[in-house]
C-alpha cells in the first residue's frame, strides 16, 4: 500500500474523525453537559434514547475521508447516506464543518450549541433521527432501503462537475431496487455526466441478523461488480490507523480514476462502449469504536450495535459509566476548545463555502433550478372545427410538444419510462433524441447513442429514483408509464411526497421542480394485454398525501393534456400526475376552450347538454378521464335522441381534486360552486377513470351526496375488446343511459321500454363481440352528433 | 460437446417443438382453417391481432427439452414461466401434451379442438394473452415483470422432489425484484427443498430497445451468476439442430447436477456453507423461425418480433401469404394427423399423467393444500380480570401461538420477514426455529441454520414472491412487515389479488391458503423511526380489489389478535390484513369477550359506555385500531368524568370491511344493523387507525354519514413521542374529547368550560413533551377506570 498519508495527516484526519463520532453518540444520549465537563449524571441523558448507532461510525469515516479529497481536487461532491437512519453522521459533521450553524443559526458552533445540537436530535420539536430533509447536505431520507443509488445517478447526470458518493449499506443492497441499481452505470457519460462513487458499507449485519454480501468473499464481491462494470476495490478491517490508510489511497485511486475517465472521454468523441468506473468495497465493525461488551454481552460487531448500544443509561449507573468512558475515548478535550468549538488545527480539514457537503447547492437542488424553456403548447394544438369531428392521439401530440422541450434543454430535462416511450406514443421525441445508451450498439439497432436523452430501463424503481434525484438536484423531468405498473412504485412516490412536505416547511430548502407522471396505456386502453395490465388504483394512493403536493389531471383529448403537461412541467414542489389516452380518440375542445376549461378544472359543457337557462336539468352526466368522457356523451347522444324532452347537463372533470371542498384541497371548489356545477339535488350519473370508491371519497364531505351514481372501474378485466372492457365493468354509454333513466322520474311504461332498448343493445354486444372477436359497428363508428336533437 | 442425443431423438424434438409453435402462430392469428386445409382466407384470419410472438418459441424449446429430462428422469417439474405473455406457448404445450383438454374438455385434442384453441386466444369471452390463472400448469401470470424467480423459490421450499424450472426474460432480468431473486440460492437448503433451475432467456430486445443482459459478454454473465452462487452453462446460437444439442446437453448435465447435490445432502448432516446450484443461459433470436423479414424490414431477432410480426393479415394479401409460408414451414401434415390430432411419434416425447407439466398438481397447489394443524389459540389468550388492568404486547402473545403452529407444522408453515420478526416482537418463534440461512455461520451468530423456518431478507419483495409460490403450492405462511414499508409490495398485493379472483372462478383450481399479512411496527409505534416509517396506507390499496377475496383486521388487543390470526390461516383464496401493535398495551377482552366481539366484527362495549337501555345514546364514540382504541377510551373515561350525564356508546372495529353495506362486502352489516350499533343520527367521534378518507369511503353508501367525524392518520409525522404522534393528528384523546364536545347540545358555557379544560391538557402536554422529550405521566400512567363514574 502507498504511503499517501504522512503521520500528521492520520492524525488528523483521525481527530476529525473522533470528533464527529463523539457529536454522534452525543446526539443519541445527552441533553445537557454536551463537553464531560462533570461526571455525567441522571438527568444529563434524555428519558427516551432513539437513534442507529450502529452504522454511524462507518458513515463518519467515510466522510470524512471524503473532506480530504475534496480539498484536495476543489471538486464538488454530493454525498449520498444510503444508511439514512445513521442521521447523527450527517448531522455531526454538518455542524463541525460550520454549515449546520449557518442553516440553524440558534445551533451555534459553541457549547451552547452542542447542547442543542444533542438535544434536539430525536426530540419532541427538535429533528429526525434520519438524514431527512432538515439536514444539511442530504437528498435521500434514507428510511425506506433500496433507492440511494438510483438517487446517486439522478443527481450526477448532466451535472459533469459533480463527484456524488454514495454509501450503501449492506442492508439496502439485499432490497430489488438496489440490486437492480448497479446497471445505472451503463447509462452514466463521462462526456455529459458527473461521477457516481458508490461505498457499499458492508458491516456484517442488519437488525437482527447478518447481510448476504457481507458474508460474500471478497473474491465473490469483486466478481459481482466487475461483472457489472465496476472497478471495486476493498477497504477491509478494524485498526483506525490501518484503515484510514488504506482508505485515503483507495480514495486517491477513485478519484484520480475518476478525473482520468473524464478527461480522457472530455477529449474525444463520445464512448462507444461501457465506461468502468471505480467504486469501494469497506468492510468496518458495526458500532466501531463503540462498546465493545454491554452486560457481558459482545456489542460491537453484532446486531447488538444496530441501534442505541447502552439502553439504559438514565437508570443503569454501570451504563452511564460506560457511556461516558465511551465518549472520553474520543479525548473530546483535544478536539473542542473551552467554548466548544471544534480546534483550529480540524479546521483544516473543511472544505470552504459551498464545497462543503453540508453546503452543497446540489444538495439543495432549488438553488441551481433553472425554469424550462418552454415553447408555447398551443403551437402542438388538434385543430377542432367542432366537439367529435376529428380524432388524434392524445400523447402522439404531446410527444411532439415534449421533443420541442428535449430540444430546448439539452442538460435540463430528461424524459424516464421503462422501456415504454415509444409504447405510450410518445414517440416524436426520437426525432430529436434517442434513448440513452453506453452499451454496444449494433448496425440493426436505432434510436439508441450515449448522447440520448430519453431513460429507458425495464425497472419502475430505476426510473422514480434517477428522476428524482435528477429533480432534487435542480431539473426537471417526466416518467411515462403503463399506468397499472406505477404501482411498483407506490413506496417510493410516498417517500417523496413526504420529503416534500417537510421540505417546503424549510425556508432554506429551495423550490424543486415537481415530480411528473404521465400515464399513458391505461385500464382502458389494455385491453389486448388484460387483467395483469389494467389497474387505475394509483390516484387512490396519490391522494392520501398532502393536498399541497398532489394534483391529478385526467385531461379528455389532446389539446386538454397540452394545457395539463404545461401546466405541470412549469410547476414546483408538487406531484403530478396526468393520466392520458394514445389511441386514436375523438376530440373535443379547441385550444381556446381547453385552455378556459382547464384552468377551472371542471366545467359544464354547454355544446354538449341540452339545459335551458335558468331551468335546472333533469340529471347531470358527469365523466372524468378521455375514455369515460366519450361513453358519457355517447350515452347523451342517444338519450337526447330517445327523450328529446329530457334536460340534461355534461359536467367534465379535468382537476380531479376540485371535486374535494376547499377545505381539504386548495384547487378545490367552494360549497356554492360545486352545487353550481352539479346542482343542489339532481341525480348524477358519474363516469369515472378509477375506482368508483375515489370519487365517493373525495365528495364525502359534500351534502346530499348519495344522488352521485359513480361508473368506473369494477376490478373486472381480462383480455378483451376495448369496448367489452368498458361494457363488463359497467361503464359503456348503454349502462350509463340505463342508469340514468333508472334515475329519473319517466313514466314507468316509458322507462321499460327505453331500458329494454338498452338492453337490446347490450345483447348485440355480446353476441357481436364473441362472434366476430370485434366491437359492434355501431359502437366503433359512433360520432358525436352536434346537431340540436 | 457429447453426443447425447440420437439423430432420431433430436428430429422428434424438433417436430414437437415445431408442433408447438405451429400452435402458437395459429392462437394469435387464426380463428378458422387451423390445419392450412385450404389457401389462407381473409376471415381465417382474427379482425384483432393480439399475443406476442418474440418469446414463445425460445419458451417452446425450453419446455420441450423440460419434458425430455421428466421422461427420463420420471422427476416432478414445475414451470415458471417469466416471459408470460408469451402464454400461446404454454397453452400450445398443455393441448399437445393432453392436459388442456382434460382439464377444458371442449377443446378436444383434434381438428375441431384445435380451431377452438386458436380462436378463444384473447378472443372476448376466451383466454387471456398471458399465462394466466386459465393456464393449465401456471403459477405465474407474469403480465408484471419481476417475480418468476422469487414464486420459483416459494414453490421449492419443503418440496423436496420438485424442480422448479423458471425461465427468467432478459427484459424481466433488469427489474429490481429480479435482479434480488437470485440471492434466494442462499436460501435454498437441498435436504428438505426441492431445487431451482433458472433459464434466463437473453434475446436480446425488450418492446422497443436492447437488454442490458443480452448486450453483456458471456464472460461477465458468468462471472455475475457465479459470484452469487450459480453455475451457469451457456446455450446459444440460432440454428434448430445445433441448439438442441446444446440444450439437451445442458439439460443433462442441469439434472445430473441437481440429482447429485441432493443425493449428496440427502445422505449426511445439513450443508454449513452455500450449495451452488446449476443455471442456464439460453441466446436464442427473439421471434426465432419466425418472418425474418416483412415489408423489406428485419424481424427475426429484433424488437420488431416482440408482438405480431405481420400485422395486417386480414387486409394484406402479401402478410397473408407470409403467415401461411410461414406456418406451414412447420410441416404441420407431418406433426398431426388427418383428424388433426398430433401424431403417435409426438407422444412418445409426452411425460405421463400427473408428470405432464400442464397437470402437476405443484401448479395446481390446492390438491396438495394440506390444513395447518393449529394449536388452540386460546391456550395462549392473556388473562384479562376486568378491562384495562392488566398490559401486554399483542404481537408477542400470537409469537407463542406461531412458535406452536411452527411445531406441529414442521414442513407446511413458513414465516417470512424483511430482517424484522425480532423488531415486530415475534420473537417467540425463535425457541422453536431460526431463521433459514445457507450461508457461513460464525460464533457470534444468532438463531440461523439451515433448517430455519424464518425466511428472513431485506426484500419485501422476496418476501411476498416466496410466500406466493409456497401457497400457490399448496402450503401456508403469514408474511410480517412493517405497516410502511409493505407499500413496497402495493403492485404484487394486486397481481396476487388478480390471481385469486380468476382462479376461484375455475372450478379445476383448488382452493389455496390465504395470503396473510401481520402489518406490526404500525404507524402509532414509528414514533422513534419517524415520517418514513409512517404510513398506514397498504389499507386503501387493498380495500380496492374484490370484496370476495379481501379482508382487513384491527384487533384491538392480545385475545382478538389471537382469535383473528387463527381465523385467517385456517381461511383460502383470500388476502388478510392484520394491523397489531408491538408494545405493553392495555388489554380489554377475555378471550371469550374476544372471540364474541370478532365473530360479529364490530360490537358495541357495554362496559366502556353508559347508556341506559333502550335510550339510544348522545353520542357514539367509535374505534378501529389498538392505539385509536385506546384514545377512545382514554376521552369516554374523560368525558365520564366532566360530564356524568352524557350517555356514551363505545363501538369498536375489529373487522374493518364490515362497515360496508352487505352488497359491498359479505362482511357488510345490513342497514339495520349498522343503525343498531351506531344509532340513526346521533354524532359519530370514529378514531381510526389509517387514513380518515378510507372510512368515509367505506360508509359513503350509507346514509346519514355526514354525522361522522373520523380522526385519523393525516399525514403528519415525525420523530417524537408515540403520543406526540396521535396529537399531531389530533386522533389523541384530548382531540377526540373535544370534538365529542363540539357535536353536543351542551349549554355554551359548559361547552366553552369543557373545551378549554381540554385545551388546557394540550397545552400542558406540549410544553412537557418540549421540555422532557418524553410524554405527561399523566399521560403514560392512564389506566381505564372501570368504576361506574
Amino acid at each position: 500500500m502507498s504511503a499517501c498519508l504522512t503521520d500528521d495527516e492520520l492524525a488528523s484526519l483521525n481527530a476529525y474523525w473522533q470528533a464527529a463520532n463523539y457529536l454522534s453518540v452525543g446526539q443519541i444520549y445527552l441533553m445537557d453537559n454536551p463537553l464531560l465537563r462533570h461526571p455525567l449524571s441522571a438527568t444529563d441523558v434524555k428519558p427516551r434514547l432513539l437513534g442507529h448507532w450502529g452504522t454511524t461510525p462507518g458513515l463518519n469515516f467515510v466522510y470524512t475521508h471524503l473532506n480530504r479529497m475534496i480539498c484536495q481536487h476543489n471538486t464538488d461532491v454530493l454525498f449520498v447516506c444510503g444508511p439514512g437512519h445513521g442521521g447523527p453522521a450527517m448531522v455531526a459533521q454538518s455542524w463541525l464543518e460550520g454549515s449546520y450553524s449557518e442553516i440553524y443559526p440558534r445551533v451555534t458552533r459553541d457549547e451552547d450549541g452542542m447542547r442543542e445540537l444533542f438535544r434536539q436530535f430525536s426530540f419532541p420539536g427538535g429533528i429526525p433521527s434520519h438524514a431527512a430533509a432538515e439536514t444539511p447536505g442530504s437528498i435521500h431520507e434514507g428510511g425506506e432501503l433500496g433507492y440511494s443509488l438510483p438517487h446517486a445517478f439522478g443527481a450526477a447526470f448532466d451535472n459533469p462537475g459533480l463527484i456524488v458518493a454514495c454509501v450503501i449499506g449492506d442492508g439496502e443492497a439485499e432490497t430489488g431496487p438496489l440490486a437492480s441499481a448497479w446497471q445505472g452505470i451503463k447509462f452514466l457519460n463521462p462526456q455529459r455526466d458527473g461521477a457516481v462513487l458508490p461505498i457499499l458499507h458492508l458491516n456484517d449485519y442488519k437488525i437482527a441478523s447478518p447481510t448476504l454480501l457481507a458474508r460474500s468473499s471478497d473474491d465473490d464481491l469483486m466478481q459481482l461488480f466487475r461483472s457489472q462494470g465496476w472497478l471495486p476495490m476493498v477497504v477491509s478491517g478494524d485498526d483506525p490507523e490501518d484503515m484510514h490508510r488504506q482508505m485515503a489511497t483507495a480514495m486517491d485511486s477513485a478519484f484520480s480514476t475518476i478525473r482520468a475517465l473524464q478527461h480522457q472521454y472530455r477529449q474525444k468523441t463520445p464512448p462507444d462502449t461501457l465506461v468502468r468506473w471505480p467504486m469501494l468495497l469497506l468492510r468496518s465493525p458495526k458500532g466501531w469504536t463503540g462498546p465493545r461488551w454491554v452486560d457481558d454481552v459482545k456489542v460491537e460487531g453484532l446486531w447488538r450495535a444496530h441501534q442505541v448500544p447502552l439502553s439504559a443509561c438514565r437508570e443503569n449507573t454501570q451504563h452511564r459509566l460506560q457511556l461516558q468512558k465511551w465518549m472520553k475515548s474520543y479525548q473530546p478535550e483535544k478536539l473542542f476548545n473551552q467554548q466548544g468549538q471544534p480546534c483550529d488545527y480540524l479546521q483544516t480539514l473543511v472544505p470552504r463555502g459551498d464545497k462543503r457537503m453540508g453546503a452543497t447547492p446540489y444538495a439543495n437542488g432549488g438553488r441551481l433550478r433553472q425554469a424550462l424553456k418552454m415553447p408555447d403548447f398551443a403551437d402542438y394544438a388538434v385543430e377542432v372545427p367542432a366537439p367529435g369531428v376529428e380524432k388524434a392521439q392524445a400523447t402522439a401530440v404531446l410527444g411532439r410538444l415534449l421533443a420541442e422541450i428535449i430540444r430546448h434543454n439539452p442538460d435540463n430535462f430528461r424524459l424516464f419510462a421503462p422501456d415504454e416511450t415509444e409504447s405510450n406514443r410518445l414517440g416524436a421525441v426520437f426525432d430529436v433524441t434517442d434513448r440513452c445508451w453506453m452499451g454496444t450498439i449494433t448496425p440493426d439497432d436505432r434510436q439508441l447513442s450515449s448522447q440520448g436523452r430519453v431513460m429507458e430501463i425495464l425497472s419502475e424503481h430505476q426510473c422514480q429514483g434517477w428522476l428524482e434525484g435528477y429533480l432534487l438536484s435542480g431539473r426537471h423531468g417526466l416518467f411515462n408509464c403503463y399506468e397499472a405498473f406505477i404501482h411498483i412504485i407506490d413506496s417510493m412516490f410516498n417517500q417523496h411526497a413526504k420529503w416534500l412536505k417537510t421540505s417546503r416547511l424549510l425556508s432554506w430548502r429551495q423550490p424543486i421542480a415537481s415530480l411528473n407522471y404521465l400515464l399513458a396505456s391505461h385500464v382502458w386502453q389494455q385491453d389486448h394485454n388484460g387483467y395483469s395490465h389494467q389497474d387505475p388504483g394509483f390516484i387512490d394512493h396519490v391522494v392520501n398525501k398532502k393536498a399541497d403536493i398532489v394534483r391529478v389531471y385526467l385531461p379528455p383529448d389532446a389539446n386538454t393534456l397540452l394545457w395539463v403537461s404545461d401546466h405541470c412541467l412549469k410547476s414546483w414542489d408538487r406531484i403530478n400526475v396526468i393520466i392520458a389516452g394514445k389511441q386514436p380518440a375523438d376530440q373535443w375542445l379547441t385550444m381556446q376552450a381547453a385552455v378556459s376549461h382547464c384552468q377551472q378544472g371542471i366545467g359544464i359543457w354547454h355544446w354538449a347538454g341540452n339545459e335551458r337557462d335558468n331551468i335546472e336539468p333533469d340529471i347531470v352526466m358527469a365523466c372524468a378521464g378521455d375514455v369515460p368522457t366519450r361513453e358519457t356523451l355517447a350515452a347523451v347522444d342517444w338519450l337526447r335522441l330517445a327523450q328529446p324532452e329530457l334536460r340534461i347537463r355534461v359536467v367534465n372533470v379535468v382537476d380531479l381534486l376540485a371535486l374535494q371542498p376547499r377545505h381539504k384541497h386548495p384547487h378545490g371548489k367552494p360549497e356554492q360552486e360545486f352545487e353550481a356545477l352539479f346542482t343542489r339535488d339532481r341525480p348524477v350519473i358519474f363516469a369515472f377513470h378509477g375506482y368508483p370508491g375515489l370519487i365517493h371519497r373525495l365528495i364525502s364531505p359534500r351534502a346530499n351526496q348519495s344522488r352521485f351514481h359513480v361508473h368506473g372501474f369494477n376490478e373486472e378485466g381480462t383480455t378483451t375488446t376495448p369496448f367489452d372492457m368498458t361494457v363488463i365493468n359497467r361503464l359503456d354509454r348503454f349502462h350509463l343511459a340505463l342508469d340514468a333513466i333508472q334515475r329519473l322520474a319517466l313514466p314507468p311504461e316509458r322507462q321499460k321500454y327505453l331500458s329494454a332498448e338498452l338492453e337490446d343493445k347490450l345483447t348485440a354486444h355480446y353476441r357481436y363481440v364473441r362472434e366476430y372477436g370485434d366491437d359492434l359497428p355501431e359502437v366503433k363508428n359512433w360520432r358525436w352528433n352536434g346537431r340540436e336533437k
